[in-house]
């Protein structure tokens, strides 16, 4: 019998993360409020308290789980797969509300009395993963440290979505991913691996060989 | 007779913005208050708002001001200059508190419903000059363009100062400026050019040739 109800409440908190997620998305940590994000998910004050102690829980937890539920390109873990999943974050940043949520929130954290890098060295230790692939693949050059050259791309990706978002919204995103790895590759991969890569917008899950 | 009440107002405005960097530095936009920065700069409200409409103008004063009063260091300009510049704002965002104020706030601009990337533009067309000369003496490769890069640069930069900023409130910075620069240059400078570059972190206003 415990199995329905424990069903019910990850389906609950999930209802409330989404909503909250969409209320800070549109307003910011400081517009937000516990009454609209549960108006928003349709839940009881109750659930939101059972699941979340309170406005700045609710925040962390959006900054914290942002990269959950994304569906990532398929692909052979390498240099290429990570080029491939920063141009579909690129993409995932217009659309995905609590991806959306979640990186204004850790970049915005200051505002809510918060320091915590947790989202920033989760993304590093994706990013890392592929790195280490692609050092078996032997497509990174000799002097390539991997732990900080992921520090160093989840730094300019942070930077860059940044820039894109106070310039256009994120419209021109994809655009500067890709001119990102332009300047970057020569310093990260052989000219063997760089011959192979393609790193325009748009070749996120496209086929090549 | 206009010229000592003219000082005055300039001398005003200044205490005003520099007292309104420090509480923005300290609280975030909206833990600040008009009141408290008044306190702070000593000023009268009637000279407050004569030169400021608003907490929001303020906001915006000290975000487009950030670089203004900065000491640059010594330098042909070129790409080692842009290195020390980068290398000496690290240590600047360690203590100038208009600069820090005013990174802050571009940053977390969204939460008090701004959208406004001068700031961004004016790093952008700071480094873009010392690309125009970096090109100028032949230490650029030719797939460079140095507008491109400029933007580049200020977006890894940004997002290099906030993830230090999360981590270890900065004081990893200089260091992780010297990383970019060392990632980053293969895809910028000549090889001869590079062989010549300084980009330790402590390099800024050294001597060298």
């Amino acid at each position: 019998m415990a199995r329905p109800r424990q069903d019910r409440a990850v389906r609950t908190r999930a209802a409330i993360l989404h909503a909250a997620a969409e209320v800070f998305d549109e307003l910011g940590f400081s517009g937000a409020s516990v009454s609209k994000i549960i108006a928003r998910a349709d839940a009881t004050q109750g659930a939101m308290y059972f699941h979340f102690k309170s406005k700045e829980d609710l925040a962390r937890a959006v900054m914290n789980e942002q990269g959950e539920g994304i569906v990532m390109p398929e692909g052979e873990p390498g240099l290429q797969h990570l080029i491939d999943i920063t141009l579909h974050l690129a993409t995932e940043l217009q659309s995905n509300v609590l991806l959306r949520a979640g990186v204004r929130l850790a970049v915005e954290q200051g505002e809510f009395g918060v320091q915590d890098d947790t989202a920033y060295q989760e993304w590093a230790a994706r990013f890392h993963e592929q790195l280490v692939a692609a050092r078996d693949r032997g497509e990174l050059l000799p002097e390539v440290n991997e732990r900080e050259l992921a520090w160093v791309l989840v730094s300019c990706y942070t930077g860059t979505q940044l820039f894109s978002q106070v310039s256009t919204n994120r419209a021109d995103l994809p655009e500067r991913v890709a001119l990102l790895w332009r300047y970057l590759l020569p310093g990260v991969a052989t000219p063997e691996a760089r011959a192979r890569l393609v790193t325009g917008p748009g070749a996120a899950g496209t086929a090549r060989r």
